[in-house]
């Protein structure tokens, strides 16, 4: 199953999106696995460096070239906190764009757990309904979509400039 | 904002999911940015080895390690094809399992629209609607959930097994 690629993307060989493409910058940021795994701890409610290090498994040094990132990238905030009479410690907590990460993370929880497991180990609920939550492709006003009867066009907020930088030489000449 | 942790999960230094986690499964198995992009590819209609790696921009070595990766995963299938009156080529295609990470893909792309551009170069779009789509998170009926109302649990289906796997040795002892 493939989208349909509508106007001037119909033809593949005359556009590409190179640097330009979401997905690709999206997983410049958040594409290594220790990285996914210490978002999935601060969702998991995890804010404390050790945390982070024994709950990933990864070093100290990994953990913190990771949290730097992440703090840099505008995902995790760095808040000071000074616990009972000791010296002044530092928390790490999700930003709102940490928080739109979600359904990213859910995604992958979703397919892991219905292609690379026996059964699934843990399941995220709903608080009012109690009913297990999934990710869904829907219309902006939530109604489902038939994943088979998806187009890709060319976004329409900005047709000229992204249409410079999306469309090769191949198509303007 | 983080998740509510229920149950035996609610003392986070008693429980680890370890190599048993859906997202660190997943990752591993998807879990690089060449391997995100030839599924890209393959959903925007890519078939054909030299057509990813040219559109991928990646040589024709990693190519290939990523397209076998993802036949053994089961992710894409090998299928032989004959142009006119040539050899024998194959082509690659997205497997029920493949069209199964288009949330994932999606919801990069809607993550990396709405943070890391401008304005978002391409969009995706329902064929019946005309509306472009996004990734939600819903239950299972498709109703609308608030995700600072979510909640992690032991998954229902094997309480019993799950528990021994995910519980660590300070929760049984």
């Amino acid at each position: 199953m493939a989208l349909t690629l509508d106007g001037p993307l119909a033809d593949r060989s005359a556009w590409a999106t190179g640097e330009r493409c979401s997905i690709s910058r999206a997983m410049g940021v958040i594409g290594t696995r220790s990285t996914m795994l210490i978002i999935r701890e601060a969702w998991y409610g995890t804010t404390r460096f050790d945390d982070f290090a024994a709950r990933v498994g990864i070093t100290d040094a990994i953990t913190s070239a990771r949290l730097k990132e992440l703090v840099q990238a505008g995902i995790l905030v760095k808040r000071p906190y000074r616990p009972d009479k000791g010296r002044t410690r530092h928390e790490y907590v999700l930003t709102h764009m940490g928080d739109d990460l979600v359904p990213i993370v859910l995604s992958l929880m979703q397919w892991g757990d219905t292609y690379l497991q026996e059964s699934a180990p843990l399941s995220v609920v709903d608080e009012d309904s109690g009913d297990t939550v999934r990710v869904s492709v829907t219309t902006a006003s939530g109604a489902p979509v038939d994943i088979d009867r998806l187009h890709l066009r060319v976004a329409q907020e900005s047709p000229t400039t992204v249409g410079s930088v999306i469309v090769t030489d191949a198509e303007e000449s």
